[in-house]
């Protein structure tokens, strides 16, 4: 079992790291990108007999507790067999 | 239309920023870890009108070509509506 996660910046929050990619595909010729927002993936391996439900409840607090920082990033939480 | 781009280390290729994450949710308790790997997430939005089968080969290309280390990172590109 696995959990994928998926951190970015808030909307409303400045991402010059996404900024800096959309500069780089306009150099590269391509022009028809309207925005890029860059983020973090984490992928957890899970035992194999880990009850889904409290996994996605631990991972839940955790990605609110240390993984992210919730006054500035957004998650998903997805957990996948 | 959106892409969005997961790019990860290779399995063979140390991960250092994995393996604290899964240390940091062993000392809060959660030991049903077995590996953590940490990757980067691109979301690019492209116009409206962009061909989907173009836009997965340009971006494809920026992928190999500076996105990602083809080297040490595999990527996974997706091209959502």
């Amino acid at each position: 079992m696995k959990a994928k996660i998926i951190i970015t910046p808030k909307k409303a929050v400045l991402d010059p790291q996404g900024k800096t990619v959309q500069n780089a595909l306009a150099h590269l010729g391509y022009t028809d990108v309207t925005a890029v927002h860059v983020g973090k993936y984490i992928e957890i391996e899970l035992g194999s007999n880990t009850d889904p439900q409290k996994a996605r409840e631990a991972l839940d607090e955790a990605c609110h507790k240390f993984l992210s920082n919730p006054i500035i990033e957004d998650y998903q939480l997805e957990i996948v067999p």
